[in-house]
């Protein structure tokens, strides 16, 4: 039986044999969650980057630029940092170019896995049956806040861990305090994450309907992957 | 109001800035267990050693040496990892040098706090009430395993959190978390830690009475403090 484990921070994942292993990234507040939508809505491609600049360099190659800096639309750039933006009729079929610190560090430092995917509440389903149907061990990385554990990427990996927990061993006491700290509030998610400090970072800047939407279930039936640096469904 | 949070891993304290905050190490099975139950018990002091070799050079200074490897008492050591072996009246008054791998790390790692602490389930109550008297800000380090986010540690880090809640503020996620994992499971700790990865390692080296006792709550008043090398009440 194929294991799963949750790793809460990228600054951990040097303890991790990540060669065999399908890594599931997770940022829900908001990179990944922008990435599950944008695909699921017919964006071409994603290309994540962590700076503005190599973001930029990426329009003269006809990406679409997005990101936020302090809670505001990087001037110049089309897109912000709200899922919403990514689902608009103007991007599909389009490839976008995103900056996000928190979830470009946890790709990048995950490189050596055998396949990356990109896990959001709102694909949670179809990423669990894709990877029942998998013969590897999974390690899901939370991209965290700063290096930091964060609470709503640990709740996502206990609702996968959860879903996969007939088909996996659960390797270590990470995936059991992520399924307890999901099972415990999976009811009132939303009321929960109001305590968080991500929240409390996001509702300074109106992004409580982002936080809203981003921990819909099961709205996209998409398993967005990294192929190079680019993430393609 | 002093703001209380938890790391979950020595490996994250780079994140934290110690130098104004009270340190709370916690490696309840079995180290700060150990120590606790020790001090507590009326040894005179402690001293934590990564390797073998540091602990045995101890020896020629007086102190009695403990440690486990595999499960089995060092040969050549009068005491093993188990805290009942802390309690006894050989050692009153004497001066232990233990080795402890996950323990030792936490220590060495938070040097640059203001104060260090040993916290265990064992002394809850005294280490809470010390920690509201004083203006600063608290960090509970758990030792982990290898690095590892390890449950007990983390329910511990939830327990004083939880007691500590009207006194300070909670300044991140990893403390949410934390409390709601104790809370989840503090009347039924001992069946909750069944499941977690270090009581399977444990239990095969028959250390269940001493997971029973480690989850013992204030069995003793004392408040262990790092002076130099050497934990002294």
């Amino acid at each position: 039986m194929p294991k799963i484990d949750v790793c809460f921070s990228p600054n951990l994942l040097n303890l991790y044999h990540l060669e065999t292993k399908i890594v599931v990234i997770v940022d829900i507040l908001r990179a990944t969650s922008c990435i599950v939508a944008g695909l699921g809505s017919h964006v071409k491609s994603i290309f994540p980057v962590a700076t503005l600049e190599e973001c930029k360099a990426l329009e003269n190659e006809g990406y679409i630029c997005a990101g936020e800096r302090n809670g505001h639309r990087v001037e110049g750039f089309a897109l912000g940092n709200s899922p919403f933006e990514y689902m608009n009729e103007a991007v599909k079929g389009k490839k976008i170019a995103m900056t996000t610190t928190n979830g470009t560090q946890a790709l990048v430092m995950s490189q050596n896995a055998k396949q990356i995917l990109i896990g959001a509440f709102l694909n949670l389903s179809a990423l669990a049956n894709y990877l029942k149907e998998q013969p590897d061990d999974v390690l899901i990385v939370c991209a965290g806040w700063k290096g930091k554990f964060c609470i709503e990427d640990s709740l996502f990996a206990g609702a996968l861990a959860e879903k996969l927990h007939d088909s996996f061993e659960c390797a270590d006491d990470s995936t059991l305090a992520a399924i307890t700290l999901y099972n415990f509030s999976k009811n009132n998610l939303y009321e929960y994450l109001l305590q968080s400090s991500h929240y409390k970072r996001l509702s300074y800047l109106e992004g409580g309907k982002d936080v809203e939407f981003c921990i819909e279930i099961d709205k996209f039936a998409v398993v967005p992957y990294l192929k190079g640096r680019e993430i393609f469904v």
